[in-house]
């Protein structure tokens, strides 16, 4: 089955966005074992969505379309969907309730011209709108098929797991199943899990099934996803638990997970499960570590808090940090024993660094101390982690999350 | 004149690389007066890559070319060219003569299969490789232009620069200038914000120039982009600048900034200024407020730090929150305040809410309060911002730096 990719947006066509969806949609089409060989990005032009999209029916089996479902006047892509279809636009009444009770909810007045939003091509599925106004579309045309999805990415990626892919997977035919697994790891390059999985590597594409791929995913580490074409589920599942048994003995701690959880996820698990509470002290991170943990439902069980302290005065008065220069391996120790302290948990996590732009007490950017206090005792570290502000944060964030996760899991052995 | 774009690369349509090139081509043809309509990715495959340039060549006027002109098999750009442009392909032996030197100069033997590298259509013009090994190259056929040249971005940047863009400007005759400017708004939706500038758009859309375009940005507002093609760059300053003006007078404070300065960064410059510090306490947002403000260089100028208050005991014992139920407006006026005192800050910040899944104290998923403390009294407000925990939170820091930001400007009046 073939998938090609219609981004539309003059924002695209100007360079004033990177069309970054059209790449995650193709990422997820290969998953599933679906090629992508024609990706397009057109304008808001009614003439010219239509006649790109004509053509890319002509080769593919599927178009996804992504972009120009807003409620404003260069909002198009439904016109040139029901243009495609040859059918109208009608006003659907249940879209529009939702739309409405959208913009109740936030306690807002609609604005009349969302009602564009609601306007369906004849004979058209549509995708139910759960994060944004516009619903998603669905048109089959001469046995080819037609999504037309939102463009702002966490909308559209929303509808592609929730919709878009199952619909293609069930279009693939009842006769096999695709199924993926991804283990995600940290603390190894591609080429280094590559010489590590080598003979798996090997073995696995003299068979041809299941697929290993690599995708990195930047400071969030390395993927390894696993896809398997066969006739029923339960085989499925049956070959992929096999594989990512083996990726785990080879692997060991560099596997973080192979469940969907994230780091931060993995983590939270890790301590309820030994019933300890945390506390953190950040600085160079500036409430990152926190607003990760946070953002698993359930954090609130084994997270007490986090004191940011930006300020070295707030680092003297509040954690009880010795005065003097604050980016140190002993300052990142008191501050996760005063994290443990103030916050009243029984571990405490501490992170004092340099993100730049300059050094500072003659500490070179990208230099970041970590230190973890558990009741069993106390482990600092320090790091050299690049020199761009954003990288070195994000770095030690991940790095100290995996640090935690590396010393619970020698703690409770689990 | 219009210059299409194609992208050549397998790893961009599987989305290993987001193709940023042909938004960085679109953006640089945009501002030399140039219309891109249609940018289009395809794989190392030769047959598609002749199809789809012969069809992109019946619309427009120049297609750049980006990729597929490496040394490895599966770099097939120059076979395309030459099959669209009806040439053989034969070695150059000056662009020979200089791969081989290149190698020489690094102290590297030339592998024998980099000398693909100098084949070239005939009749085809090189462009001279100053960064790579890879040369470009320029053909022409039935009066259109075909630039290829390499996907490594340092090396397609120095050949648009360098050779197609004056190439283009040559074929272009009489240069007019391109010019944009971005206004960020926060606080309407993009229906609002089109119904505000109703009548500004009617007059600017019956003149066909400046261009105005709205552009969502999730949870962080709506940019309005204005562009407009003048003859020279005061001329085009002068028109963006009254154009802003006006767009300023009609929305008032929904301007976040028309110079590029994000949400985060006009809050720090507002506290600066009035020569004001900030300490926050956030229960619901879990540190992501810091994390922001500590995004932007400088913030330690004016932000103290952030008491992540996630448990409850921490908000009544370090905080001095009066003990109760945890989700209501005299709680965030209490962390706002006990931000202050903790953290000796001039301003404070204080948040709390329900993320989800579950309700709190009987209190809906979605509520959040905010509360900003002034040296002149403290303000707060409920909002209710949908049922999504990670929009719930993140739409929390928004409000709340606005909140933050409109509470500033009335109190310094700048």
């Amino acid at each position: 089955m073939r998938c090609d990719v219609l981004a539309v947006g003059t924002e695209l066509l100007l360079g004033q966005i990177v069309d970054g969806n059209s790449a995650w949609i193709g990422e997820q089409l290969a998953a599933h074992g679906i090629d992508s060989l024609l990706q397009v990005k057109v304008g808001d032009n009614v003439g010219r969505i239509t006649a790109t999209l004509r053509r890319m029916l002509e080769e593919a089996d599927a178009v996804i379309v992504t972009g120009g479902l807003g409620p404003t006047h260069d909002d198009v892509t439904r016109d040139a969907l029901a243009a495609v279809l040859g059918v109208e636009l009608h006003p659907d009444e249940a879209v529009a309730e939702t739309i409405r009770s959208l913009f109740a909810s936030r306690g807002r007045v609609m604005p009349e011209n969302n009602l564009r939003q609601a306007l369906v091509p004849d004979g058209a599925t549509v995708i139910a709108q759960t994060r944004g106004t516009a619903p998603g579309l669905i048109g089959e045309v001469d046995g080819r098929v037609v999504y037309a999805v939102p463009g702002v990415p966490h909308e559209m990626r929303d509808m592609l797991e929730r919709s878009v892919l199952p619909d293609l997977g069930r279009r693939l035919g009842p006769t096999s199943v695709i199924a993926s697994r991804t283990v995600r790891t940290w603390g190894d390059s591609e080429s280094g899990m590559n010489a590590r999985l080598d003979e798996l590597i090997a073995r696995l594409d003299a068979v041809g099934d299941p697929t290993l791929a690599f995708l990195a995913r930047g400071w969030e580490g390395l993927e390894i996803r696993l896809t398997t074409r066969q006739p029923d589920r339960a085989t499925a599942d049956a070959v992929l638990d096999g594989v990512v048994a083996e990726v785990r003995t080879v692997l060991g701690p560099l596997v973080v997970s192979a469940d969907g959880r994230s780091m931060e996820a993995v983590v939270l698990d890790q301590l309820r499960d030994a019933g300890l509470t945390i506390g953190l002290a950040e600085s160079v991170t500036g409430g990152l570590v926190a607003g990760r943990l946070t953002a698993v439902p359930g954090a609130s069980d084994v997270l007490r808090g986090s004191i940011v302290s930006y300020a070295s005065g707030v680092k003297f008065d509040l954690l009880e940090v010795t005065p003097g220069p604050v980016v140190n391996e002993p300052v990142a120790v008191e501050m996760a024993e005063g994290a443990r302290r103030v916050l009243g948990a029984d571990v405490g996590l501490g992170l004092t660094g340099v993100a730049g732009p300059a050094e500072q007490d003659g500490v070179a950017v990208g230099t970041v101390c970590i230190a973890v206090a558990l009741p069993t005792g106390t482990h600092a570290t320090t790091l050299r982690l690049g020199t761009g502000r954003e990288q070195v944060r994000q770095f030690a964030v991940i790095n100290a999350l995996d640090l935690l996760r590396r010393r619970l899991h020698l703690l409770t052995g689990g």
